[in-house]
């Protein structure tokens, strides 16, 4: 390998056969969960619906949790590893001194970084013995990746989706469906929650807290059923670390470094699971930066570091976390997955000691697509919306080097790919 | 490796570093392309509007055609070497001694086998100092990796696309011209061609024959543009032989060799790109079988194998292949890029030498969609409806091994994915 190497394979092989457990390595301990003051038992509901061996994940003290080899073979299945490219196009065409290399989660069966925690989530469901899984989705990633996994291992899916995405993401739910998946606008008639918003209101827009609501109903109705969370909790962010472990062991096969690690971050899990692996380096002294590139429509780590819910109805139990309130209303923008009020613990955590440093993009997004178009024209990939905030601040950063001559090496994560968002590109920046 | 194994990663300093030229190998010479009887000069037309490299391709003599490092770099930032995976889940639910295996070129930055072509044709029209490239394009796979190609090297691109597709493909459309290409909906109104016939008929749906005659006439008017081709010429079929060369490579690291390859065909790019590094073997006596998967609405290969030309508006010479006839009306189906009405000349010959068995799919495609279903519930990707024709194909061979209980090995190769094609798939299976 050399300066000039294009893109790196990882041997499937030298893959990574553990998640990395970011929490006994964490400069100060995570504050736990709590139930509120009126006592209501939020814990112990949440605790029957989701899976024991999440539940063990979110709490476990080993560094190193060893992936099941089901788990190992899905991801594989699943075209793991993903190759890290370097950009050289790109820093051609910015002129920037800096080093760009970016982590393909595009390549993904369902279009992006969520079938990680997804397969597992899906396989520790069926071995737990559930013939069925549950979850709520918002912009549609997270839903479709698990409707996939839990396909491929043989489980009954049902998603409950905001309706005001729902409705108009059609491509998005007829591949939920094709995956086998029941999928709901909600609320929906089929649970009591969303019976009773109904009733008030034949058209209820809906929000990812109904949704949430909808799916632990259903989960706790049927003993057959469990329910699946796709981002914010730490064993989702540990899923994830696969990421960010695959990209390690490849700058290792470099010989490199990187200086600075950027992706986007809503809840969280993407940008866990590219940076956590990396972390243990930063908390040893080692300077390297972490920056995550959100919108200003949900700048959750700006927010205050505080107990919060982690849903719009309080179902939760109330975890603390950087957070714009979990009521907060938020500016509609296209990259629906950032639009989230608060970031995982893990992060925020990390955020109040310093590790973590955040930009906010105006939430017209024209610059963010701009750049997302420089990215797709020298590099030929097309970056999810969200993912496209990560993209737009990689080429800041580099164009920033090049102010200033220095010679960083930048890697970024590409969460998804845009295929399906292909309207979102034509809206912000033109047809 | 062994028998288990779930994916083949080849290394990318072991991938192929020479595309194959089946033409010295071929049982008989091909027969070359001739102009008609009036002794109109098409020919020499063609050989002043296409790339004098590409030209020389056409007819080379030797074996191995080196790819120039910097093609090979592009390969490489495409993301090849692309996996080979074994389909185990869908062995499983099939329930057959038939081992499965498929090659990825769903991996595409723009989602289809086009780019190993348009890489190499947008190179070496910058090299030969060119500043633009047009073209045409009917389902819009190659308006796309053409648009995606030339924007790497620098070049603008012009793409005439039949209307009746462009008006509906949006997203394909904006694809395009977020790659920075210039779209036109032909008969457009920037060509004589064009011009002529929206006289006619203002709203006049267009054609692939119409599209040709506007992309050679923009490209004839400016000693600065060149044109490209898709698909059907030798030189095309053999760019696209990196994908059987690499799957070859991969079989070889498996320690296996495939009874049967099957893929969709339409003008028989991907097709003879997949087939053709294996046909020498069948030449020596090997027993492998080579199934081209088709369309009843397109069935070129039971066509009758004689001089035609290869588009509507007779621009081409005429080359000799199995043909329905150049003017003949196709049903319209959901796997567009099938709908062709003749097979490359390089196929044809090696259909009539008996090298080549052929599968025609009912038009009304439920058959072919529900089996693409099957290996998207049991193995997670999205094949694009044309690829879907090569999944059903495999998984009727796979059924039959069952019916016999003959321990065969397929390989299938998966030419595109279906993101932007999820309509097609609600239109057959229902939403």
């Amino acid at each position: 390998m050399g300066g000039d190497t294009l893109s790196v394979h990882l041997p499937p092989e030298e893959g990574p056969d553990a998640w990395y457990n970011v929490l006994p390595d964490l400069p100060e301990p995570l504050p736990p969960p709590k139930d509120d003051e009126a006592g209501q038992p939020r814990l112990k509901m949440l605790s029957q619906v989701l899976l024991k061996e999440c539940l063990r994940q979110e709490t476990a003290t080993s560094r190193w949790i060893p992936i099941p080899q089901e788990i190992l073979d899905l991801y594989r299945q699943a075209g793991r590893p993903r190759p890290l490219f370097r950009a050289r196009r790109l820093e051609r065409r910015l002129d920037t001194p800096a080093k760009l290399y970016f982590k393909s989660e595009f390549y993904s069966p369902t279009g992006s970084h969520k079938v990680n925690t997804a397969l597992a989530q899906a396989w520790y469901a069926a071995a737990a013995g559930f013939e069925r899984v549950t979850t709520e989705t918002g912009a549609g990633q997270w839903g479709t990746a698990l409707s996939y996994a839990a396909s491929l291992v043989g489980l009954k899916t049902t998603v409950y989706w905001v309706r005001a995405v729902h409705d108009w993401k059609a491509d998005r739910r007829n591949l939920m469906r094709l995956y086998g998946a029941e999928v709901h606008a909600s609320p929906s008639p089929v649970t009591e929650t969303g019976r009773q918003l109904l009733k008030e209101d034949a058209n209820h827009p809906g929000s990812l807290g109904i949704a949430v609501s909808e799916g632990l109903e259903d989960a706790r109705a049927d003993p057959k059923a469990v329910y699946c969370l796709g981002s914010v909790l730490n064993h989702v962010l540990m899923h994830q670390t696969i990421i960010g472990l695959e990209t390690k062991k490849q700058f290792e096969m470099l010989g490199e470094y990187p200086d600075v690690l950027i992706s986007c971050l809503g809840g969280g899990s993407n940008f866990g699971g590219f940076a956590l692996p990396f972390m243990p380096d930063a908390f040893h002294g080692r300077p390297i930066r972490f920056l995550a590139a959100q919108s200003e429509a949900a700048p959750n780590l700006q927010g205050e570091y505080r107990y919060d819910f982690a849903d719009h109805a309080e179902l939760t139990p109330q975890l603390k976390m950087y957070t714009l309130g979990h009521r907060k209303e938020m500016t509609p923008i296209r990259g629906d997955g950032l639009r989230y009020h608060a970031a995982a613990p893990i992060l925020s955590l990390l955020r109040h000691l310093g590790y973590i440093e955040t930009v906010a993009y105006p939430a017209d997004e024209r610059h963010v697509f701009e750049r997302a178009r420089m990215f797709v024209q020298a590099e030929g990939f097309l970056p999810a919306p969200e993912s496209a905030y990560g993209v737009a601040c990689a080429i800041d950063e580099a164009l920033k080097c090049k102010e200033k001559g220095e010679r960083k090496t930048i890697a970024f994560n590409i969460s998804g790919h845009g295929f399906m968002d292909m309207e979102a590109y034509r809206a912000v920046l033109g047809g």
